[in-house]
């Protein structure tokens, strides 16, 4: 794109707040921009901002030609509205994924959505590339956050699959994972599936990061996945680690829809 | 309503083509409006007629103040794009809850759709209104149509259902149907499913209403359900007729919605 239209695609970032974590995040997709080429641009604002400064950074970025994605790190500040803020992101620069329309849209049999949400992607690509056929496959995704397990769910329907989604109301959520071919774990609960939760042969996929203090390192936690790993070891064909599954490739899917999303506002294929 | 703001609820209805069952369903639905004192409209269009028409039909309903629903009867005949025609329905007169942000709305946690479809509301209703809770409960939905499958599968996930989608290409179907507490089928195949899908005890919801030829009736068919009824009864503690059972709750569905809608173009709660 730099070589024959001497443009670049453009990634803007809203961060609101101090969080370690956002801050980490954050950090990674501006530097996996860099390392592809897509200019990164980013609105850093403090965690007692108003809603409107953090509307009006938005605005202003969904108004920038040279931008062709907004994205709002999640969390924001408990004072502000989640949807009027996902809500004003344009359309046409949602790589995320989030805004209602295009979740419809993913949802809806014969429509297609503009962006897909970047995790549900990298956990569809992961399987995919490892030559996992999904039609008829027995999935069972645990979690249904709007972020990971709604669009996730979608869109392993899409490919054809045959999905049960297990959350915090299920009884007995192990008697759904253990007959699933595929165990997609998004909960946010460390340790939550053990060994004795897969079938002989499964396949997982653990979307799971959650931090686990531990002063004695130095950032003071460690990562741990939904997936109880050395269990699942034992029993599953395969799995993805945390860190260094999900995670990267869900940035890599952040910037397939910058680059999608450039492509289109130039009107290149 | 009518006494308190000497106003009516308007529902109208868009028909195109000659279907005999699609007639049949736009005069239950305008007989129905007659029972409980809602005003309807309706265009009926030719089979041939141009897309056009169809959209300037809609766009004089979405126009006309005393129009609070306005409702295209599908299917739609083959040249022409239901996507299109569908979402030309205005948002806040979309009685029938298909517009992909309506959908968005409703899949997303922590957001409120306009409309809930009216046959997946009908299905909820129905069991609610038996005592029946869904919380924590497992239930098998066999159809994935963006009509009922698709938002009464996000209806029970919003109910904190454990839900499981069955469909053409899923293997060993009756696996998935024998462990759920609820079975709600909506696949248009007659006598799909059988006794030996169900759990004891079971409760049943027959969404297909499946035309079966039959020349020596009067219309030429009967109507058969997906579940083998007669199978069903010796099994499940509960089920659902067709004819009878879910269709007239679809209707009054639309009804209230059609209400809802009228009460929020007036400010009245």
């Amino acid at each position: 794109m730099k070589d024959t239209i001497k443009k670049v695609p453009g990634l803007a970032v809203v961060l609101v707040g101090q969080r370690r974590d956002s801050q980490t995040y954050v950090r990674n997709k501006i530097k996996a921009c860099e390392e592809v080429g897509i200019r990164s641009l980013m609105a850093e604002l403090s965690e007692e901002c108003a809603e409107d400064e953090v509307l009006n950074a938005v605005s202003e970025f969904n108004q920038d030609p040279s931008v062709h994605g907004v994205l709002v790190q999640l969390p924001l500040p408990q004072h502000m509205d989640e949807d009027t803020i996902l809500g004003a992101v344009s359309l046409q620069k949602d790589v995320d994924g989030f805004h209602p329309l295009n979740m419809g849209n993913l949802a809806l049999r014969g429509r297609e959505p503009l962006f897909i949400p970047c995790a549900a992607k990298a956990c569809i690509e992961l399987l995919l590339r490892s030559g996992i056929k999904l039609k008829g496959k027995n999935v069972a995704v645990i979690g249904r956050s709007n972020v990971v397990g709604l669009p996730t769910t979608l869109l392993l329907q899409r490919h054809h699959a045959t999905v049960s989604v297990v959350h915090a109301f299920t009884n007995n959520p192990e008697d759904v994972t253990r007959v699933a071919d595929i165990v997609i774990s998004a909960a946010g609960v460390p340790n939550l599936v053990r060994g004795s939760w897969l079938k002989r042969g499964a396949i997982v996929i653990d979307v799971g990061t959650n931090p686990i203090e531990d002063p004695s390192l130095e950032h003071g936690y460690y990562l741990r996945g939904d997936v109880c790993y050395e269990e699942a070891l034992q029993v599953a064909s395969a799995i993805t680690p945390v860190p260094g599954g999900v995670g990267p490739v869900t940035v890599a899917m952040l910037l397939s829809n910058t680059l999608d999303s450039a492509k289109r506002f130039y009107g290149i294929s």
